[in-house]
């Protein structure tokens, strides 16, 4: 299955340029039916373009659900949402191999367009289905040349008349589990440490909350080349000590702060900046942690500013709250795994973290021995891939 | 004069636009001619666009000239370059009413495109004069839409045929004089404090050496909500710790060190960037203290990638030496001034400085309440203006 995937949508840098309702996600979607009908699944796609593969009676209710996504961020890697759908199909052959026997009705799904990369919102697929993005929020969407989102559906071959969401549907899956490439390396770490021991796959906990934040730094632009140090109001200065202090508040909290993203007026060599926006990427365990770490970048922030002359101002541009997945579900899946399994929160939000407002939902991860994702260097390693077939027929055996 | 001035080229911010070569710039060209027309000066252009108003045979040497530029940055303030020229004038028209007999010739100038706001260099008019700037480099500069320096002098209606070097241009000024806003506070800073008195005017004793480095910061790029704090390689730390570092030394050497420019790879709010590259521009007393403090950077960066997993590369992009300006010709305005004037250094470049490596040159600066330069805040007192018109009147009596 990868050798005919792997190709698709492939960028001179090695990267994945695979955005949503484009050629070369219309390829991975012509790639997921063929695998679909080779296994005599019944396809389908959704109201909002999400592709199914369905063993049994879809309509009975109670089904089993597995898969992910194909799309991929801009020189993506070839494992984030590929490894998910590739590994579905697997652990399906793994099953029938098995000879078990299937009692509830049991799906792959693809979902459409999880990276966002082309309309800037993440998730659009499992969004519309479970409703947490409305149809008019779907229509307002537009890519970087100003077509919409139902003109892409509809450019793609895709009906964009039934966007919206789909309660009968949700209603009838009594398991979703995505398997997905752990974006991290804390397996790895793990595994690195003897007394941990090895572990090639983990049960995903929580999704932790996390957040962006505007901070726009206002001082005075001057002439780099004449204005005395003491004179001077940069808020360049004021910049560089919150990237600092964000980083320590955050190690000391045991949580995430970046700042990945900065612009500056005027941006010129030989001029002390009027302002500068840093944005700030923030993820904890828990809602209190997080707030208190922003609290305290931004109190940093003020202080310094003080001291700099320059005003700060903070805008909060988007917060999404803890996932925390069925318990009962994670609980079951540790059980079937046969106990020794690590269960892990992660910083990144996935479909099966949208799912689990309406459906009980688990996630297994699969060891990334670099922890890099989102490049083209992203990786596991085959063995590990293996094992995470395994672990999800596993499961999927228990379940089904 | 400034009431007819101060519309030319003014934007909607109230700072000025007026570039080379442009509209506001050939209105301020005219204004100048205008000005020269009604003293009845002999008023000429040089090969290179340069603007003279002569009172005197031009051809006879030791001429004494006066005056700056006309042009501005963009959203530039109303007294750069403008108040040398305006003195000038009022300086002629002091001398006049003083009954002062000319026994050198004289003459006014507008250097053309000092700031370089346009095509990137800047003092291209006294650049082209003394050779600093070659007629192929002046062939070669374009501004942002492609148009090169020869086509916009000759849609402006100058002919470019004869760019270049003119030495016996040079060789018939016995001595050039150039008024300028100080682009600092620090006649300003000696007038707060009581002990030091108060200073309007200063003489200018040299233009710290200075250059501009290009810091690369290379790590790896990676996801912002799933990478562990200890598997990142953060440019943006290093970035931010050496900005801060930047300054600090500087402090400590009595110099300037700017980062006012900065770029980020892939600049993602979720992203920890795989590059970040920020500008440093470092201007000190003497070269000796310049190198030092951009090499203690330079220490200080490559310590702080060292902690981050970060390469750090240097380039230099641009150097310039210590202008020192004549010596006699300094002395002999402290001395014509009443002996009790500062003799201050400057961080900024100017015709002069292009001008004082072919001929004995010397710079008056006027008292700048704020010390902002290159902005519409930037301002000379009312007072001030006119102690400047009536020192020059007091240099240029003695000199001409």
């Amino acid at each position: 299955m990868w050798k005919e995937l792997l190709p698709i949508g492939r960028a001179g840098s090695g990267g994945y340029r695979r955005f949503a309702w484009t050629g070369p996600d219309a390829e991975c979607r012509a790639w997921f039916r063929a695998q679909a009908e080779a296994r005599g699944l019944a396809y389908e796609v959704d109201a909002n373009g999400n592709q199914w593969a369905w063993a049994g009676d879809k309509d009975a209710g109670d089904a089993v659900v597995t898969g992910s996504h194909l799309d991929s961020v801009p020189d993506g890697g070839a494992f984030d949402g590929p490894l998910g759908v590739i590994s579905a199909f697997a652990a399906h052959d793994e099953l029938r191999a098995r000879g078990v026997t299937f009692r509830r009705p049991f799906a792959v799904v693809n979902f459409a367009d999880e990276e966002g990369a082309r309309f800037g919102v993440a998730c659009v697929g499992s969004r519309l289905l479970t409703g947490s993005l409305t149809r008019e929020g779907a229509h307002a969407l537009r890519d970087a040349e100003g077509i919409s989102l139902p003109q892409a559906m509809e450019a793609a071959g895709h009906d964009p008349g039934a966007l919206g969401p789909e309660p009968e549907r949700l209603a009838r899956i009594g398991a979703f589990v995505e398997l997905h490439i752990e974006q991290g390396r804390t397996l790895a770490a793990a595994s690195d440490s003897a007394a941990a021991g090895s572990h090639r796959i983990a049960v995903a906990s929580a999704i932790w909350p996390h957040g962006r934040w505007r901070f726009d730094f206002r001082g005075e632009a001057n002439h780099a080349g004449t204005t005395r140090l003491e004179d001077r109001r940069d808020p360049m200065l004021t910049y560089a000590n919150t990237v600092l202090a964000a980083r320590k508040k955050a190690r000391l909290a045991g949580a995430l702060a970046t700042f990945g993203k900065v612009t500056v007026e005027p941006n010129g060599v030989n001029a002390v900046p009027s302002r500068v926006s840093g944005w700030l990427d923030s993820r904890a365990p828990d809602e209190e942690t997080l707030a208190s770490v922003v609290a305290q970048i931004e109190t940093a922030a003020a202080e310094r500013g003080g001291r700099d002359g320059v005003a700060v101002e903070v805008t909060r541009e988007s917060a999404t709250p803890l996932v925390e997945f069925d318990h009962a579900l994670r609980d079951r899946l540790v059980e079937l795994l046969g106990g020794q399994v690590p269960v892990l929160p992660t910083g990144a939000g996935h479909d099966a973290g949208i799912l689990s407002a309406s459906v009980p939902t688990a996630m297994l991860y699969v060891r990334n021995p670099t922890g890099v994702s989102h490049s083209p260097a992203e990786f596991a390693e085959e063995d590990d891939c293996a094992a995470g077939v395994v672990a999800l027929a596993d499961v999927l055996e228990g379940l089904v």
